[in-house]
């Protein structure tokens, strides 16, 4: 048997696996629930890779015993140096025959390692989010990232709690909402099956699961699409302050990245981007302003692009790289530019 | 041994029990932790109580397996109808010793209970927040009081996490920080022994207590009081959004509430309130403002309460008064006005 690289994408959703060949080909992938250290438990996180892995060699035809050569992991939450080094230790105590070696990184650099080697910009909005530029040298420089007890702006949690919010603060008489909120608290009451906010309760605190709130968002993007003025309102301020992480990097951007045929790459992760036309107005809105303080910018155009293939492939690349070895990506097979716009 | 009634105090960081006679003497009281069911789970919140309550009954010189005529419980998270019903099926069947009847309300409402039996606005701003406005008439009127996942505005919470959010957005570049975040960043690296801010994930997340997150605002107060600008507009901010509580609630304020000699009282609890010269700037901007709105409004004069003794107090009252016992409360020495202010 060909030796294998696996690699992981560990989101606070969904979570994914491929096996790669030498020559860089997917010979095995499987599904699995979230994996985000911070919302499950590194526990839970790890037993869960492993069996995802597991499941991925026996697809792949490979003997489970046999310890892959390499996994590299692309996990959000996957940044605090302490808890990485302590989830290489308990995988490697407690799942000999899973892989040799480990390589864990976060997911928004293994989506950028599954698109390019130059680097860009990635700006994920899934269950939470996070902004990434990564400049041509190597070198990081992060926006947000943080969670959603402090912001995840942009995110799916962060639209359904921007939503829920509106309701309970009109119903508060403490804010007036921008538009009639009828739709959005049917929807609340729909979605979490309550008949009062105080029903939400349980749902915030005793029995939170993040991906459950955050999965609100999709009844949102339903509203958005049938035009209920309040859910647009919602994806619009989603746009702006999503724009608002680019716009939070851009002092650090290298030249190089503007001066491609594209203008500056912005890599896009994460389900929220399905509503990209919901939110382009409060998008370019913001990106324009920026632009309007610095007239004579470089930033005269961007595209945005997302994955064709999970970025659990960069996971795997990464993981190889750091044993040395070196697997082809063929990057123009993993990203397709969606999105356009010359100031 | 003559009958006792049981008050509790439950707030998000302590709580405190009192033992009464007929008459309303306090015969004993105690000290506890947090009993937010919300918070610590149900059965540590029993327990705590048990505990507290049998505690009184040593002190009191009483039986602790004599149960008590009536305990009236006076708790932060206390509203919602079917949690209730639980917890008191759960005292019954646990802690038989405990008490032969229970009451459970909110701790706005045993705070006014412990105040007047006329009515007003009570104003918490503890570890979390909440406004109820209760009419002559008994009825009620709420805004807040849903925790720190959807607001507690105002609150030590609300100020810890605002304080947080201005230095992590500030090094972010997401936002520019009103004033600048030196004092506020030591602090926080101080309070919760950390390095960076990689370092406050686990307070956030995997560790998380609210009474220790809330309880950064005790620094904060410090860096108001020695003058730090961040510091002092954070609290002008706590002290706005606690009177937008107030002008939530004013349209359904009855207007005998109004015309007392010291005005609308509006009865503050909670330990942000010892930060009370912080806030007033903010505060009064606020209510001046809806004031301008309606110029001839009957609202013309507020004043500031605040309790002498335990809100458990009230609690034990309301307690007996449900099994139809009359425990009389000397009102006058259980309040103090600590600010009047005619518009």
């Amino acid at each position: 048997m060909a030796a294998l690289f696996g690699g992981v994408e560990g989101g606070g959703t969904h979570s994914k696996v491929v096996l790669i060949s030498e020559d860089g080909k997917i010979v095995a992938e499987t599904d699995g629930p979230c994996t985000n250290h911070w919302l499950v438990g590194s526990d839970k996180c790890l037993e869960r890779i492993n069996e995802m892995v597991s499941q991925a060699k026996g697809k792949a035809g490979a003997n489970p015993q046999v310890p892959l050569r390499s996994l590299g992991l692309s996990l959000s939450g996957g940044e605090q140096k302490e808890a990485i080094k302590k989830l290489i230790e308990q995988l490697q105590t407690r799942f000999p025959q899973l892989s040799e070696n480990y390589y864990i990184t976060t997911d928004a650099i293994g989506a950028m390692a599954t698109a390019t080697d130059h680097g860009g910009v990635v700006l994920i909005s899934g269950t939470g989010s996070n902004c990434k530029l990564i400049n041509p040298d190597g070198s990081e420089v992060g926006c947000g990232g943080w969670g959603h007890m402090m912001g995840d702006e942009g995110s799916a949690f962060w639209i359904a709690h921007q939503a829920v919010k509106i309701v309970f603060d009109c119903l508060d008489n403490l804010e007036v909402p921008p538009h009639d909120i009828s739709y959005v608290k049917q929807a609340m009451f729909d979605y979490f099956q309550i008949s009062d906010r105080m029903g939400l309760l349980t749902h915030l605190y005793r029995t939170f699961e993040k991906a459950k709130f955050a999965g609100f968002c999709q009844k949102l993007a339903e509203g958005a699409q049938a035009g209920d003025p309040l859910c647009c309102h919602i994806f619009s301020k989603a746009g702006e302050v999503l724009a608002r992480h680019i716009v939070a990097v851009l002092p650090k951007i290298d030249q190089s990245l503007f001066q491609g045929e594209v203008g500056l790459p912005i890599l896009c992760v994460g389900s929220v981007w399905n509503s990209w036309e919901m939110m382009k107005a409060g998008f370019l809105k913001v990106l324009n302003q920026a632009r309007n303080k610095e007239p004579h910018n470089v930033f005269s155009r961007f595209s945005l692009l997302k994955l064709k293939h999970s970025s659990a492939l960069g996971g795997a690349s990464l993981g190889a790289k750091h044993i040395g070895q070196t697997v082809p990506l063929d990057y123009t097979a993993n990203v397709v530019v969606f999105y356009t716009h010359s100031f």
